[in-house]
């Protein structure tokens, strides 16, 4: 864990479909092996998913005290400029 | 702001119609007099709306390194059980 620190921060793509308990599980794997992780979601529906996952992590990670940090990102897609939400969640304590 | 920290966390509701940069403007002037603030949203689009008044904040109050804590509340309205979206937003370092 603590060589991967270093590493960038690996980054789980979130739609208005996903189920937030999956969101969970995949984000629960990913803070137990590099420490952290992002959740990137375009839209009120994919936001929402992924504050529930976050919420639902938190539960399961019970011990780690984690946060999120909500902060806007313009991505290029299909030639077009959307903005996203990026959520970096991890431990309270960096 | 130091007796304050002793009191309830200041709440403010989100609706879906709530304007992030108005919702904004009250975090920050809550969390500057109470040191943090919990915003309350029901359904996608109010979480949408928080989730973007947070980022804001950030920017707004750059200095503070705000980070927000989502958790499930059942709140009962009009004799039914509704799940929201609990916010707290404070700076990291408690």
């Amino acid at each position: 864990m603590g060589e991967m620190k270093n590493m960038d921060v690996p980054v789980l793509k979130v739609s208005s479909k996903s189920n937030p308990n999956l969101v969970a599980g995949a984000l629960t794997g990913t803070i137990r092996e590099a420490g952290r992780a992002e959740l990137q979601a375009i839209g009120a529906g994919a936001i929402n998913q992924a504050i529930k996952a976050v919420a639902i992590t938190r539960n399961i990670l019970s011990d780690m005290d984690l946060i999120c940090i909500p902060s806007f990102v313009d991505l290029t897609i299909d030639d077009q400029i959307r903005t996203s939400i990026k959520l970096v969640v991890e431990p309270r304590a960096k």
